[in-house]
């Protein structure tokens, strides 16, 4: 089994996500083909790599994502790809990489990126709207079926990064931002819980609210009570029980979340 | 192959059944994954048990469905699996089962149903938050590749049921309910139509309006038409020939349907 | 590898795609199966087939396209299968084939069409309500893992057909129309960059708006410009960079395209 993903601001209206599988099943028939989202707004990379960041770690070495959030499409961005420990991606460089790509460095893993300059690898005609179809899935398909990397462009150590807004440390703690909302509308920041030092004793005010602690599960609060727990991918996370934090105190990306630490 | 269909009030937006898959196919590398649906609203069991319900018997011997629609996540409800006949389940125990449980029951096909409480079957690190990628993947994993459901978790009794609503014999027929309204705006109701003496001579009366008779197919009105036909299932559905019945007449779930037999 | 395409109207909420699955597998157990979509607008079958006609391309050889968007299920039109070239098709006889059947003609490719009249390829049960399930699925499983085209049906020369509406050619140039708006808003016209003589001489008219020149790329004009490019079919494309023309402009399927050639 050769395993890829796909990851799009495609949505599912067109087929467009479609035509790209036929290309990859007509150069790697053997591909298993998965879908992260199409769903990433239009043309939002954050997100976009955001996404893929989390479900990157839950998937099996040697496998292919495919990324394709690229409003410069047609331009003089590069088309690249790139191992990064044992899991391969193929993405516009525009900073879709970043997450992954800090995570690698911060992890000491294996690191090459290449520009995928030679269009052997590309199917015959490259229409310059949707390289998605004509550059980026018959570039993973061929990596799937074993291409070596560094075959298919030349490599490069420049890659355009776009690092994820950090939480800074305050005189009590630290000041978060909102990073994800999710479906459900809970609220994910960019501060790991590991940053805590004592769950129990921390304060955290958002929109106005404050919550006291961060508790094991939504079960340790009532139902629609505003809580913090541990996300899915260990970071500090704001939800109702049973509803949506987003909704029902309107927060938005990028909000500001106070973390203070106690006695 | 090994066949595993997952269906959860995820949606589509921020990779989690992506992620799911990616987990499935670490330990399981030749499944094929089905998606049923990814759109149960937020946190309804009963629609999510409906939807999954519908599918099963259309699925092959052996056939491991995974559902995770789980708004007691991370609290002491259990993580299920059970063998229905030849179909297999992975879900948590809050009455998803319900529907797929009465029928195996009423056909006295084989029933066995686990606690899934052994944790070597889960990823390595459990969240609070997200068992649907933790427990309930990498179960319907090891469950497709083989692994016994006996030795995954401890034999259970009890499961939680949640049965959907029954219609109810009145003098002149019965007094149903709309339990599933589809993408169309069609509206089924709870009743068999083998429940129904005599098809041509049958009145329905919802939302104010009457029909005669219970029709062979759409065709058989004009468009626009608010008609009653069976159901892909088997029940008696309330439809708009072209239309939305649900959308024209404000029709909702749970809402009553009088079905009256006459000469 | 067998594999099978999906394109229907049915949505992604109630399973009735996943059910098509799961009669597949039992069919063909070693099928793969891509949706294209099953976002079209309900029982718009012309928005389905072009849905259908930009992927096909890129599918290879026996690929097997399933497509379901069919507001006369239940009555007297035909279910039918088609050989046109290397590509299989399984669908309702109300013209969602034409443009693929109009290309395949105009190409001088091999052209077989059946109707589907043989109920041992259908499932035992067929009801009126979910020919994709009970028939349509059947038969594109049965297809896909060998059954010949001759052998599933009737040989017909009559299907129907839906033409798309063509430019019409003016003392100036054509008169387009709109036929796909993409989930990014861009307004693709049916006529072919093929028939512009020059690009940069060429000028054109929607919704009050003068566009001067097709350009190679989006990124050959400014973040928020209306733009004329060559989509990613090789038809001219309507577009505000970065942004949504059919939103920006109010523009809807069918609206009039003036091209105009010059000196």
């Amino acid at each position: 089994m050769k395993l890829i993903t796909i990851t799009t601001d495609f949505g599912n209206l067109n087929g467009f996500t479609g035509t790209m599988k036929g290309v990859i099943y007509g150069i790697t028939p053997d591909a298993q083909i998965v879908d992260i989202t199409h769903e990433i707004p239009a043309q939002d990379v954050r997100t976009g790599s955001i996404a893929l960041w989390r479900a990157v770690p839950y998937f099996p070495a040697g496998t292919v994502h495919i990324a394709v959030v690229d409003p410069g499409v047609g331009t003089a961005r590069r088309p690249i790809a790139a191992q990064l420990g044992d899991q391969f991606f193929v993405l516009p460089d525009n900073g879709l990489i970043t997450p992954m790509l800090e995570d690698a460095e911060a992890a000491g893993k294996q690191i090459t990126i290449v520009h995928l300059d030679k269009p052997e690898f590309w199917l015959p005609s490259v229409y310059t709207t949707f390289h998605g179809r004509d550059i980026f899935a018959p570039s993973g398909a061929h990596l799937a079926r074993g291409v070596k990397l560094e075959d298919m462009g030349t490599i490069i150590s420049d890659p355009v990064r776009t690092p994820l807004p950090k939480p800074t440390q305050t005189g009590q703690g630290y000041q978060a931002n909102i990073i994800v909302i999710d479906v459900f509308g809970n609220c994910s920041t960019n501060l790991r819980v590991s940053q805590v030092p004592n769950l129990a004793k921390t304060t955290i005010q958002i929109a106005g609210k404050t919550i006291e602690g961060i508790v094991p599960s939504y079960g340790h609060r009532k139902v629609g009570d505003l809580v913090a727990v541990t996300d899915s991918e260990g970071f500090v996370e704001v939800a109702v029980v049973n509803g949506s934090a987003a909704r029902k105190y309107g927060i938005q990306l990028d909000d500001p979340v106070e973390v203070i630490f106690h006695d």
